[in-house]
C-alpha cells in the first residue's frame, strides 16, 4: 500500500483499515488520522506511539485492559479479534494441552490480580515457551516497570500489524 | 444497580457493562475503572468526563469519529451498536422517507467535509425535526465551537446510557 493511498483515506476508511492496530482501540486510529499526511509507515507508527504517550496513566492502563488474555475466555469463546486469533495461533497458544492451559490460566490470574491489567506480549515475536517464561518473570516486576514494558509490547504489536496492512513497500515510499 | 455492585466489578466485568457508554470507545471505560470506587453514578459519570477532558484535541476528535452517521451506512447495513440502534430508532431516524434520508445524507456529508468528524447529537433528547434543524444550524459553527458542542452531546449520551445501565436508584446510593 502506497502512502498516497493511506493519506487519501477519509477517516471512515482509515478507521476501517487501521482501527485495530491497537487492539480494540479504534479511538486511537481515529485520533491519529488528524495527523495526516504521513510521510512513511514509520511516521504513521510514530503517530500511534505519540498519541499513546500523550494519554494519562489510566489511559495507558485502559489500552492494556482492552487486550484479551492469552489463551483466555475470548479464545475459548471464539470472540478474539481476527488479528489476535492469528497471533495467538502462530505462537502456539491455540493448541495447548489441558495442563499447559491450566498453568497459563493460573499465571494470568495471578498477574491480573497483581497489576489489574492482563499480561500483554507481542506473541508473534515469541513462542509458547518464551511466553510462559516471560509471564513467570514479569509478574515480579514493579507496577511502574510492568506498565512501561507492556506498552512497549503494544507498540511492537502495532508495528507488525501496520506492516501486515501496508506491506514492506510503503516503508521506503516518501511523499 | 447498587454502587457496591459497580465497585466490586473487575475490569473485565466493568468493560462488559460500561464499555459502550462512550460509543465504540471501550478504552475509556477501561481507563475509568482505575478511578474506582465511585461514590455515586454521578461520580462515575464525572470520571468519564474527566478522562475525555484529559485527552489531547485529536483524541476528542477521535471519539467523535467513532460515532456512526445518523441514518447512515451502519444503520443501513445493520451494524449499529445496540445502543445507537435504539437511540436512532427512538428519534424516528429508522423510518425516514427516501427524501428525508437523502436530505440528511447530504447535510451529513457537508458537515463531515467541513469538520472531519460526523454530526453527533444526543438523539434521545431530540426528534427528527430538531435533529435536522440543529444539523442545518451547527454546520455554520466554527470548528472550535463545534468540537465543544459535540463533546457535550457525547456526555449527554453517556449520561443516558449510564442511567439505562444503573437505573435511577444508584444515583442516590452512597458508599
Amino acid at each position: 500500500m502506497e502512502m498516497q493511498v493511506v493519506n487519501s483515506m477519509n477517516y471512515e476508511q482509515f478507521v476501517d483499515v487501521f482501527g485495530n492496530v491497537i487492539e480494540k482501540c479504534p479511538l486511537i486510529a481515529a485520533a491519529v488520522w488528524t495527523k495526516r499526511p504521513f510521510s512513511s509507515v514509520s511516521a504513521l507508527e510514530k503517530s500511534f506511539g505519540d498519541f499513546i504517550d500523550s494519554l494519562p496513566r489510566s489511559g495507558k492502563e485502559g489500552i492494556l485492559r482492552c487486550h484479551p488474555d492469552l489463551a483466555g475466555r475470548d479464545l475459548l469463546r471464539g470472540t478474539l479479534s481476527a488479528e489476535s486469533q492469528a497471533e495467538q495461533n502462530r505462537a502456539g497458544l491455540t493448541t495447548l494441552t489441558a495442563g499447559q492451559r491450566s498453568q497459563l490460566s493460573e499465571l494470568n490470574a495471578a498477574y491480573k490480580n497483581t497489576f489489574h491489567f492482563p499480561f500483554v506480549i507481542c506473541a508473534r515475536m515469541n513462542d509458547r515457551e518464551s511466553i510462559m517464561n516471560q509471564l513467570s518473570s514479569r509478574i515480579h516486576n514493579s507496577l511502574e516497570q510492568e506498565l512501561q514494558t507492556s506498552i512497549k509490547e503494544v507498540l511492537k504489536i502495532c508495528h507488525l500489524r501496520l506492516l501486515d496492512i501496508t506491506g514492506p513497500a510503503a516503508h521506503t515510499t516518501k511523499l
